[in-house]
């Protein structure tokens, strides 16, 4: 019994066959957590009652009585989500000790499914940055090698799921936070169209970027908690009424119009990642795909525009915070924070403007493809304490080069998942990115989980299995 | 026969009886033209074809054939609105002579009603600004007090009204420029809700508060003009598809619970004006209206939140030719628009969330009240060249506080209409602004058609009847 290799489909199966309880997973997880969290830092709190929760499912299933389709599975949290039993940083200073009020709508549709969170896990303070060198709770480290960084934001959810330590996570992506812990911790993370998850009671970074997704072993894991987790809420106005879909019904689609750009995506690119994610689309097209290049003009644009929006709608959060305690913060974030005031306003306007003609350009190219691959990160997992890579002889900031190939679909809300796609020379993971058209997750879901079957991987780090 | 004294629908009568031609209306409005614009400065650009277009409505009408609710209406344009048949200066010198290769939405609809467009009229430049006193093309003047401003931006467009130069007129509204011009030259002036009238082929100011509206000689003209304009354009991203209302048949309403605003609206109000629209709403109330005290608390943050949002969409819009040509700007524009340079992003982001949230509030004051009614404009028109303004030993910027009370409905978007309620102590017409909720305009209009029979008013000014 293993179930920290398990998938939650797997672990279902388990379960309904009483192999094994949801107080023995909950109880392993656990174990697992005091045994390795203290060097790999995913954890900011730990709950104290995932235990009795687990008990109750299992009297439930003893009972005969019905369970939701995440029942007794430990779920990670990212502790940028309020929840009302247990305290809630967001990463930060300010809010350390805080226990909020409400618990958010998304935390409660996964425990209305019977999900136990397990803990809340560390992320970059606030969620302002992509390397979850935490200086309040502590530098997470990447279960592939510890001398790396997991990515971030959502960092200490990546490593809980590549280390066993939590069967799948909530992360949230204003700008490739979940998928680029996904990527470099070598598992699924989709960042869902915007709109289409509720973000009631998530601390914001930049609201018109910011999305909350789920992370998982598998294709299959993230559709099972979409469904879950998909639907308006009239606590967040951001959310978009459209009719409910069985995400978790999804059938592989395989023979499918691949979008894959000619330029932007893969410049400025890592070697081994390039080569990585090239080989992996020859793989797909021998399994039946269908590789089409695609032409995206404007996305060398996306940087600049995707920096004035968050950098503006960021300081528009925290500029209160800021004035009344600088300290508090890690001198990263505050620096960042503070770089907001260079934005004039009119370049906040030239960048909505850019938004949105570029998501009708995107409109246009998915009336081609089915999807778009791309690399889901320029570069692999990067030292901890690193600053700055290099590719091709030119140095690049690893904060900002991070979201290089994330950052375009939080500009136009398209939904996107990397799922692992191969060890680059470096032996870190890579990940395909996979981007789909709004409100596509359907389609999106079913391209990946034929790529997923094309490309077989084990999401638990080899140390940790 | 005085046509350049009758509403739309008076001359519609006459036209339909024969006792008027449609080619003598248009030659009587360009023979006034010829007499009074030389001193008034209305008209950029006056049309050579209006009269072969009358003779073609006049040959319609006598072969019995059917023709549109506007047929033969003299209507003025602002200069700010492309036609392809006449030049298009946007009141900037940077357009001058140009010829726009297509023309609006809302030229074609008018025409495709049987309007002709009689001229183009003058305007503040690019509309940023609301005294009307163009450096290209003339300092419009006030029919009522030819040494006295007309308003802006849509100035021309008011004095062609007032002095019975154009039965009626087209104008734009981006923080009251149609109500501004129409408050102070004495006649009917409606900025519809916004996305209810396609902008497309209009020069932008700002975009997000830009709206296009009739300026007319009553409330039933200006509903007429609406039932032609309303409705979607593909050729506008920004309009709503919403079902078409018949407004030229609204009835007026009596009956009618009159949100009057405790604060803000009155403050900083000339006392001529307040006493003025006070003395109005009393004579109402006695007509029927029920009045009601609402509060706005949050209506003191409007003018800086709308600052911030006009700069910066301003100076986006304006940039490159700010940098090309900075010269060919009047200096009050050139500066206003400069001033955009000091605008900070995360500013833009307040104000958004800002406007949300008034708009929000805004709804819930419209649960308990059909409109709102306030003074249009807190001083009546000022002198031409004067910058500065006196209210109750305050001194303030005229060209600022002409739009505090119109600003408002702009940042919400919400529909507001002007309509005159008498003379100031100074002989100077008011406006009583009504506003209404969004998609409202059937309630505003009928509101203020009842208001309007109430408050009895010539709207040509005496010197031009």
């Amino acid at each position: 019994m293993n179930p920290h290799l398990w998938t939650i489909s797997e672990y279902q199966q388990h379960l309904a066959k009483r192999d094994i309880s949801a107080e023995e997973a909950v109880r392993d997880t656990l174990a697992r957590i005091r045994q390795f969290d203290p060097a790999l830092h995913a954890y900011i709190h730990v709950s104290e009652t995932a235990v009795e929760e687990a008990r109750q499912i299992d009297e439930r299933l003893a009972q005969g009585l019905p369970v939701g389709p995440l029942a007794g599975v430990p779920v990670a949290v990212k502790d940028l989500i309020d929840t009302e039993d247990m305290p809630t940083t967001y990463g930060g200073l300010h809010f350390a000790g805080r226990r909020p009020s409400r618990t958010a709508t998304a935390v409660a549709r996964l425990r209305a499914a019977g999900a136990i969170v397990i803990g809340k896990t560390n992320l970059h303070e606030y969620a302002y940055g992509t390397t979850n060198e935490n200086p309040h709770y502590g530098r997470a480290r990447n279960p592939w090698n510890r001398a790396k960084i997991p990515g971030g934001s959502s960092g200490g959810s990546g490593v809980a799921i590549a280390a066993g330590l939590a069967m799948a996570a909530l992360g949230t992506d204003t700008g490739g936070s979940v998928r680029i812990p996904a990527a470099l911790c070598g598992h699924v993370g989709l960042k869902p169209t915007y709109g289409l998850v509720s973000k009631a009671g998530v601390f914001p970074l930049a609201d018109s970027l910011d999305h909350v997704g789920p992370m998982a072993r598998s294709v299959l894991d993230a559709a099972l908690l979409l469904s879950v987790l998909a639907g308006p809420d009239p606590r967040d106005p951001t959310t978009v009424r459209i009719p409910p879909r069985a995400y978790h019904q999804v059938q592989p689609k395989a023979r499918a119009r691949v979008g894959v750009p000619k330029s932007f995506f893969f410049d400025k690119c890592h070697a081994g990642v390039a080569q990585t994610v090239q080989a992996a689309l020859r793989t797909l097209q021998e399994h039946g795909f269908d590789l089409v290049e695609v032409d995206l003009p404007n996305a060398h644009q996306v940087p600049e525009m995707q920096n004035a929006i968050i950098s503006s709608e960021a300081l528009d959060v925290h500029e209160a915070l800021l004035k009344a305690h600088p300290e508090q913060y890690g001198e990263d974030v505050r620096k960042r924070l503070e770089s907001g005031y260079e934005i004039r306003g009119h370049q906040v306007v030239t960048a909505t403007r850019f938004r949105r003609q570029f998501a009708t350009e995107m409109q246009q190219v998915f009336a081609q493809v089915d999807v778009i691959a791309t690399p889901a990160t320029p570069i692999t997992a990067t030292d901890v304490g690193q600053q700055k890579a290099h590719i091709r002889a030119q140095e690049v900031l690893v904060r900002a080069h991070l979201t290089r190939y994330t950052n375009p679909w939080n500009l136009t809300g398209l939904p996107a998942i990397t799922l692992p796609c191969g060890l680059a020379p470096d032996g870190l993971p890579v990940g395909l990115q996979l981007v789909g058209p709004r409100f596509g997750e359907m389609k999106l879901l079913a391209v990946a989980l034929a790529a997923e079957s094309a490309l077989p991987w084990n999401p638990v780090a080899p140390d940790y299995r």
